[in-house]
């Protein structure tokens, strides 16, 4: 392994400044039309779940944690006290591939309920993207080939693994946290109003 | 509540170009000094622990599995079988503020440990960034006070709630994936041999 | 090490019947004054939030679980999307020393936003016994000195460790799954009505 | 809804005695050479996995955090950190039923890997307890019919809800620590001598 300490650090550089123009070229080309449609599912639910596999899980769950600060009834699927799915509330699965079998599985499920489902996906023709009520796309190459998260976790096959680039669960966190943007527009809410709204127990 | 069903998604769409132009701004000025030390302790390290509260802890898991995944002994503070921090051990303190409590703590409890501490923060005047070895700087306005993570939270203060803008679990996701790239560059590690190298099980 | 392919399991059989024989004891000698106020504590809650560190913490999670199942609105403290407490919901906290730190910290929130605070201890006189409007105590030794769970653990201090005999954390599972045992008797709810509750989706 | 305040706990006491003659009577009737054969398992192992779900997903994480205190080098499936299974390393699948839909897949992935599958279930015929190399059994009547545990929870089917007696849960944490407490025996380790191992941090 080489010594580090004198790294121009390149490829550090040059991964920032890609996630950039990847996210600059995605604001300019985002289908607006899905994120009207999400908005207005997440308005009408009765309560929002997130799921999704590895680090695609952590985003859907830094996500849920901005949708409870605002005030929604908010549940991340595999946690602890999250009550089962109804018909009026709205699932949420977020997967690169859109193949990841345990959330294709709750997916199919959330659909047989009868609640709305929409997809954050970088891959519209994949099963998730199929199934969802409302499909969300996050440009980017996709990058796995489905299969279930834990099986191929376990097995060591790492090959969503990028080096460079564009990253499906940065570009779908920003995606998400300008969602959140958006929703707290509508909602009129200020940042002030937040604070006071959340900081006065009684 | 506006009807949000025919919204502009001007924040929406502004939300992620801000973002993209922090990020290269980002790019342009980061101190390299403070990657590559912070390179060369994950390199030294016998075993490296990621910790940070809320949203930030999701990010520090997010690198910790890229660490797993490139075959470094790497720990998240507070999972079930994280072992005893040992001198030669180092520990990453991702915390935006650089006062959150918990977080605080536990680095003061790093140094005296002997370990090496990495803060990763956008106030290098802060509690953790002073007490750092390696200080690095996310660029970024400072969200909240500090004070208890959980304690902020049971009490409702979500005052780092940010409607648009820079957001620092953004910014340090997008730091720390970089710092990955930079990583795989150095080891001389292809795509392709990851795969090889964690498929062949015997 | 020896081989333990030869062991007569001894200290095996030992634990288990210990752990009977306490259990035992402890359906003879509790306090149930303590449990009628709990259980109506849970019942006049708006909401309950649950806490615990490390193993308590996981029996937390395990008793937060039934109580979904059973249909109250329950909390883990420190998950995903837990909201912040308020005047009308009831806090449980469970600490076999009643000195855990994070756990006495939270504490003293619930206390000062005016929620009902239980503990679940082996420590009446502990800071958390002391402090809870209703104190429930499990018998047992009492087993660490407190301080901060994740400092402890950071430090590789493990003074609770018990080779043989009384667990809290067993006791304290055995005593909330009775607890959910009355619940049940107390609402009337068969496990025949709770499959039908539960399943019929709309 | 009746006023619980004058119950007299009899399904309360009844739950908890009920518990500790079921410990009684395993503790009378355990396989001691399943347990010896799990010993061995364990001390021959390179590297410890549990995985379980729901409940015995926190019983397993329970029974991890002693390995780890102990020396061990465990891990749970699913946790951030967690490494690929190799061919060297021991399985521990913890499941009522032995039917656990994501818990039979991925001790069947075990299997194929090459690693040591130990069941830890009430049935010995299920699909989980057949195929694994060593198949503990946790008396106690087999709750669920499997399936997929996520799927079954967010479709809100709860039959494996237990308003009285016999918990698998329990059973198996109990079981869990009774193997501690033997391990502990053989490695001859003295609580005090575990405590002064882990404090002296160089």
């Amino acid at each position: 392994m080489d010594h580090p300490k004198d790294t121009e650090c390149k490829n550090f550089i040059l991964s920032i400044k890609l996630m950039a123009k990847h996210l600059d070229s995605m604001a300019e080309n985002f289908d607006l039309d899905s994120v009207r449609e999400m908005l207005n599912n997440i308005f009408a639910a009765e309560s929002i779940f997130v799921m999704g596999a590895g680090r695609s899980g952590l985003v859907g769950r830094a996500f849920a944690m901005r949708l409870m600060h605002l005030g929604f009834n908010v549940y991340v699927v595999g946690e602890t006290t999250t009550p089962a799915v109804k018909k009026d509330d709205v699932v949420i699965g977020i997967s690169g591939s859109g193949e990841t079998r345990s959330i294709v599985d709750l997916g199919r499920i959330a659909a047989e309920i009868g609640s709305t489902l929409i997809s954050v996906t970088s891959n519209k023709e994949s099963t998730l993207g199929e199934m969802a009520d409302t499909a969300v796309v996050i440009p980017g190459r996709i990058k796995d080939n489905g299969g279930g998260y834990l099986e191929r976790h376990m097995r060591g096959d790492y090959r969503n693994l990028t080096p460079l680039g564009t990253s499906f669960e940065i570009s779908s966190m920003v995606f998400l946290d300008a969602v959140i943007a958006e929703l707290i527009a509508i909602m009129g809410v200020s940042e002030a109003d937040l604070k006071l709204r959340h900081t006065t127990l009684e």
